[in-house]
């Protein structure tokens, strides 16, 4: 229900936008994990605003406290929370918004959900800002998986009409543990990410923003991993993914091109490798039969649309006179969310597949 | 987990595709609900197989007894349980799969998540038949949502490379309302349906299979459904879609298209409609706004892969003998699901719709 | 919600007593387990009416059908169900206290509850004729238990004034698993329970009924089992344990008698035995220190009010004229439950502590 | 889950009792119900330690910092999150605890439960002082029940040998709504009220502690509350009663007494009242019927263990050297929790009746 997700790992989240802080809770971990926090900052960096002119100008450290759950270096196996403190909040550039309410955002939807009582300011709680304690609850499952031998990475598919190139199965999972932090836009193909970077600017100098796709990937699962008939590996995963502000798509393997293919092309024939492990020569199916891991890397994408909030004028309503209105959305926004959803599409496949594992029982 | 879906309304499903039967139990309905069973029996022959060249010679009646929950017409508000039994059962057919398990389908990795004690038979639970008491549970769920002016309804944007026409925001829901059900192949546009009949038939002539897009819309739906961050509509209604088998995508609205748009294109301006209602001059983001719905249709697009199950010669292994093996599935399997998943897809839809509003308290 | 209980193991129960059929379904079961259905249908037999003067003169075979889950012998790991028929129904009887509702019964707050369209035929979904599928689940969990070395065993430990002796420490382990299933009324000192049948049939004669204490323990439990804070081993328990119909009470080691103790005398100190296992040298705390297990056993009792179907003339009202009537109840009645409750009692028990345990990953 | 408890209304726990800080988010909750500020600090007040020389010298202000879902006074209906931080700590107390185990304590369930990663501080997650931050949900949830009408209040039954007087149908709505807040030791009869604090008294000089029964009743709640057949209300308020630490015993109405009684003495015979309500002339059943209420007052009553940290020389063990070992307690402990535990016993069940009633829908 609204704030909480998960059957074995439960992660439950707060905040809003300018409220006294943010942040999560989660349930289920294993005791005795050794928690490296300078992983979980750099995880945090990778999301904060204002690290570039592709982003928005609001400043946020995004440092989490600890509150419990966590002692001596070590997880304690009771719910571990952790908070984040709002502190570069500009409420003033919000005001405007709980009457004339942005098309494409929440302003509206939320009035009528909360009957007017939703905090407004930057978003309140629809803000993008609350993926920042997801992308905390992330790290730390990350760093479980990662004992496992589980590892997950993402990169920018494509931005506008820019494509970056597909994983392929041969290189993926050395894609994936190189991993493509260390870049401004994480991309394969390094032209393209150039021409994306030009595609984002342009769209802010016009005032307006542009959205994207995230292909993501997890190696190292196991085959047998899902829950169906209700709890696919597909329908957990979309499950989160769809939470995350802005993504209005979520697609396994061949995703929809599968849909103009024959049967022959998307099977994915089964084949025993050196080491009597049951392999597919392809991965149309992204990893996944029946709702259920083969072993094969896990790969999904994620379409992101364009930022809500732009400077061009738009036509809109005024809520209190019940009459048309116009509208330039002023403060900070990112020209595009895509850049900083990379980080958020992991954590949030970090946590469904810890929480397909088993949690604390993983 | 596994086998139950909701939060307001649980739906509990069971059973095997050569068991003794399948069926479905409804948690969280109000009561005094009168049902309409042969509304209910018309639902099930939608989806059940035998009625057409284009899916398998299985002929199953399907006819559900409810074993509870319902007394002298009415819903009585405790479990309601519907029981469907397999009669047309050719179990035969599948005994060789258990070892030479069918490349795309679920018999590998269900013999390793239930390390070898699945019903192998047919598929057991992963068969496409446990979508039956599905389409049952949708078939109540769509007569609660009728009462309070909600209507679903879905047809077939494409098989393989042939496209109907997209619902539009003007005529949808009237053409929602006037239903799809009565055609073959539910579409708009009858020539698009008359070349998917031949894309199938083409298809199964040569031992292979086509997958489709499914596009359905919900009118009717008030302003202020949805309960962000983690039960955004899409994250609702997308867990339920990619339970259903061979779904490979869900987007909404514009979905992976949005990707390559502009703000400006995609944000849907708000008016007030002569009666005081606010509305969207478009609807791009298909009837949400921040996980929450804005009052317009809600429109989504269903990605189903072909039936991995075809005629053709495949490579696999043998799991007995740790070894390659060549496989030509026999029996009788659908050419495309997609025009039998269309009343599942909407089934799907009703129910987590009717969750959303609140089940009983709807 | 309503029919579902569970974390790990979800049970999902439905039926009315005079409907067609009650059952259940057990989601999360391991796979591979052998079931002994000559053991499941012996404890359906502790329940089952009929058997005795002591219980309702209707009989009910009760024999459950396996519908899914099932298959060669062994759990699949999908969805479990099985399906009771109701047979000896006479629903005549019930047909008056839809209006005449019976003191101390449902059928006015199930008239309100469900606005009248309950089944109110035998009391419908809240007959003690539902426990008919709690047992057979229970059963079934007992069997997963038995191979992880916990067995489950319940006495009468009160039968109105009629007091059996208390399990005790040195010897519990021992009569839990003689079992005391063999005896008519499972007690410790058959004294007290021929006095008990007198005081039942003393009952029955006056057209009464009587209420008792059923104690139960769990051997075999190791030691960090229960999810404090809100899932103590107290608090999982105790909510299956006042679902069963009657049961007002539960306490758990000294339980109300321990509030009127001092520290000193509750505290179970703790050595290590031979083995190397702490143990503790009192089990005050009925095997649970904090929420979770200590590996003592788990002993706790349930309080069970007196049938309230008595043929003594009660007074009451008339629903449908909103003024006074007495009221005589017909049928056939059991003169105390505590007898059939005792299975329960272990079933509901064996589910709570297989799903505390971690269902299929146990 | 461990954490988190509830259906409509979610309450997610988390804190230890010497980490960051304690606190808890509300899930589910209406928007725009304005809170009393001034009253949730009373009620942590009556919880509060260092007041009284009945309780523990350590002094806790136990302001709660509310982070999230709520704004200009009002809920918003999105997550609201309260952080209360420890303060007066002294944790040297305590170190010794985590190697010679208290005996009725979690300390060595915990240790075993969490593989030793536990915060032993002060009892860590397992410390009393968790229940501060369900004081504060309770107190919440209290507000939004008293605008529907239903008030709750607790009072001390008994205190070791020492018996207050028990509520009574006629009177006791009067009582709960006079409130017992103001008293030291909550009681209907003063001079019971002087006994127990002597017997407190004295079990403190003694080193000792002593445990109590706690009655408390809800009134105003309409009938038709409640959702057998797994969530009866004794089900559930039982689940979180049993989560209180040191609660060993709950029962409803006439509880364990009704099992040594007749049916005729029980079953609450019905009648209508001047304004055509149903109600019941007596009161045995505690207003609930078949797990529903019936609209009277809601009673039950909970025993609570006498407090395990006692300062007499106790047997334990030494888990580090696995041999026997000898115990003082030293650190500064409550000698009766029962006085503190009051109000806890009202926020639980606070929380759990507006749960049953539907949340935010409620």
């Amino acid at each position: 229900m609204s704030g909480i997700f998960g059957e074995n790992i439960k992660v439950s989240i707060f905040g809003e936008s300018h409220g006294g802080g943010i942040g999560v809770t989660l349930h289920g971990l294993p005791s005795g994990v050794a928690l490296d926090m300078e992983a979980i900052s750099r995880e945090m960096a990778r999301r904060a605003p204002g690290g570039s002119p592709l982003s928005t100008a609001r400043s946020e450290a995004d440092e989490p406290e600890i509150l419990s759950g966590f002692f001596n270096g070590f997880t304690t196996g009771t719910p571990l929370t952790a908070l984040i403190r709002n502190r570069d909040t500009r409420s003033r550039d919000y005001a405007q918004l709980q009457d004339t309410v942005r098309p494409g955002h929440a302003d509206y939807t939320g009035a009528v959900r909360y009957a007017g009582f939703q905090d407004y300011r930057g978003g309140g709680h629809f803000s993008g800002r609350i993926t920042a304690p997801l992308v905390f609850a992330g790290a730390v499952c990350k760093q479980i998986l990662k004992r496992k031998g589980v590892v997950i990475g993402a990169h920018i598919l494509s931005i506008h009409a820019v494509q970056d190139r597909a994983l392929e199965i041969e290189t993926c999972t050395e894609q994936i543990l190189a991993g493509f932090a260390g870049q401004e836009l994480p991309v394969l193909d390094a032209q393209a990410g150039a021409a994306m970077r030009e595609a984002i600017l342009e769209a802010k100098k016009q005032g307006d923003s542009v959205g994207g796709v995230i292909e993501c990937a997890a190696v190292g699962l196991a085959a047998g991993i899902g829950d169906p008939f209700f709890d696919s590996v597909e329908s957990v995963l979309s499950h989160i993914l769809f939470a995350i502000p802005g993504v209005k798509g979520v697609a396994f393997g061949g995703g929809f091109a599968m849909a103009s293919q024959r049967g022959s092309q998307c099977n994915d024939p089964f084949y025993y490798d050196g080491q009597g492990r049951v392999r597919t020569r392809t991965n149309v199916n992204g990893g996944v039969n029946g709702g259920i891991t083969n072993g094969m890397p896990l790969c999904f994408q994620v379409a992101c649309r364009p930022t809500a909030s732009i400077a061009k004028e738009q036509d809109t309503v005024s809520l209190e006179k019940k009459q048309p209105a116009k509208l330039i959305v002023h403060g900070r926004h990112d020209p595009c969310i895509v850049p900083r959803a990379v980080p958020v599409v992991e954590a949030a496949a970090a946590i469904a597949i810890l929480d397909m594992m088993g949690g604390r029982r993983a």
